[in-house]
């Protein structure tokens, strides 16, 4: 495939210019600023919350056009002035967020700031050949990790923050609402902890998926869910309930599913309130447990998780959750075939052609 | 005032009948079961949960006729067979819970599980003249502790139990939404705790009540309450809201006024499900912590600082939440009395008349 034989201008970039529409331009290289790296982007991943901007969804939010995507592997291009401890040629993800000043209602928490800036939303993002980003978002991937998973770091970061901040333990039973993308990693990441995990998904295909990765299934269309897990975990029920399905039966759900003092992880954006059994709150003294995008060490695990399937294949098959890999120059149809395909996972693009 | 001149049985229980009816009856004392003992109530206050009883908001859950009432203050009358540690004359007061078989569902926890009869509700209440108990149920009053504060000391259980579960620490800022009597406890509590509380109330009595015992208020119908909430906070917003309204209106304010992974505890009963801003709980990790009822240790902090106020005055003046004393004979009245007063407090029944 030869894609940029005509190009004027040394680099590709996939310019989002609203109303379902990209535009792929020739455009100049940024100079690289003091403590930023150039990339030269390996894969980017298509996020649900691309998806969402595809749809026009996060319209008052994006100046357009605008570079989107944060699901990125890629190489060091140049390291720039004040940079230490990287060097060209290092094989690296990153950790999209720009925290932004400090401010007293951030309670100290940095990964989730006021002034948080995220990369490939408010910044221009990973959709391109080469992508300029401040040396302080990497994190390296090791030198047998191949640069397709790199690519799922950054979603598997995600799940490994939702599974830290839902303190799952070893044994517990964990019910996961919704097996897309990330339904399905905090499914695998939670498996790792030594959990007992059931994922509810109303999608035949994505259950065929789940099963194909050794995980226990239930379609909630078909199946009494409260009874099966009722079945499932003896009469014990959840000990943690994911809610990542967005949708007003799941959380309807998920407040019928754990025992006394159960944890519920918000996963989900759920952009318009929902009805919430707070009386089952009260009775049984859940908690409802907020978790939102992922900080440093979640990378870190993330990344020590994606490495371990080398070593023991099958505990973390993130190529399995690959659905389709496709140059750049295809992003439209990429984008049209995700809206279309309800039990697709997670598509690739590919930057380096 | 001789209202028992004329009995032929031994003492006075006031029956609930049904359909807001009260029946003032002469009745035998109860055989005293072993492990038992048998209370001679002097004071049993009346809970939110028996005004809902009065208005047949429970009635799946009684068998009518029933005695109710849960907030007691009494001396021990008869020691049954089998019980150590108790003697005739000792002050006590009552938590009224009979956990029953431990379940799975359970998880351990012992005050809230499956098989949980509420004494009062499931099983006969404290507005009677005597009252058998089960002796493990028992906590000693210190002697300076007046019998009338005694019956606030299940109501103070909840809110140290509200606390507890909310985490409170010295310095945090705490909001509670609805300034009943419950509220205004966990504004007690949580100011003894040293945290900075702001109770949002539309009763401008019970406003002035809060003002009164030197509690920072705000009636969220007058006032912007989140720019009330960053003024008085100095922008940091709240580290722990509590939820106690019941209302939509709180439902719809809780999620507003947290800093980043904040705390919400649900104290209220909602007994239908309200549409909750899920996504706030995402945004800024936000948790929802149910709370209900008390575990022991929560009646023994209980009792210390209602003790408390013997030698630091003003710190828990519970006295000052005692809208009105009254014998039991006048139950009738006092029902109606709370029903079109919403400015009133705590109300107690008089029973050793």
């Amino acid at each position: 495939m030869r894609l940029y034989n005509t190009k004027t201008k040394p680099m590709k970039a996939l310019q989002f210019t609203g109303n379902k529409t990209f535009d792929l331009q020739d455009v100049d290289l940024q100079p690289v600023a003091p403590g930023e790296v150039r990339l030269k982007v390996a894969y980017c991943g298509v996020c649900g919350t691309d998806v969402h901007i595809y749809h026009g969804a996060m319209a008052q939010r994006l100046t357009l056009p605008q570079v989107i995507g944060h699901e990125v592997s890629a190489e060091i291009d140049v390291v720039g002035e004040g940079v230490s401890g990287w060097q060209v040629g290092d094989r690296v993800t990153v950790r999209p967020l720009k925290p932004g000043q400090a401010m007293a209602v951030d309670n100290g928490v940095r990964h989730i700031g006021q002034n948080l800036k995220f990369i490939g939303i408010d910044t221009p993002g990973g959709m391109q050949q080469y992508w300029n980003v401040p040396a302080n978002t990497l994190h390296r991937l090791p030198d047998n990790l191949p640069l397709t998973i790199g690519a799922m770091v950054e979603p598997l970061a995600v799940a490994c923050h939702d599974v830290r901040l839902g303190e799952v333990k070893a044994g517990e039973n964990v019910v996961i609402i919704g097996g897309g993308p990330i339904g399905m990693l905090i499914a695998l990441v939670a498996r790792q902890k030594g959990a007992n995990v059931l994922i509810s998904e109303v999608n035949e295909a994505r259950l065929q998926l789940a099963e194909s990765m050794g995980l226990a299934t239930v379609n909630p269309k078909d199946t009494d869910l409260v009874a099966h897990v009722e079945n499932f975990t003896k009469g014990a029920m959840a000990d943690v309930v994911f809610e990542v399905s967005g949708v007003q039966a799941g959380v309807t759900t998920m407040t019928q599913l754990p025992r006394v003092r159960g944890r519920i992880v918000m996963v989900a954006i759920h952009a318009e309130p929902k009805a919430v059994d707070l009386f089952r709150f009260f009775w049984r003294e859940l908690k409802l447990i907020g978790a939102r995008v992922y900080e440093p060490e979640d990378f870190e695990e993330a990344i020590a998780l994606a490495a371990s399937e080398a070593s023991t294949p099958g505990t973390l098959p993130l190529g399995a959750l690959i659905t389709q890999i496709s140059p750049l120059a295809d992003a439209k149809s990429v984008f049209e075939t995700i809206d279309n395909n309800p039990a697709g996972m997670k598509y690739l693009l590919q930057c380096d052609l």
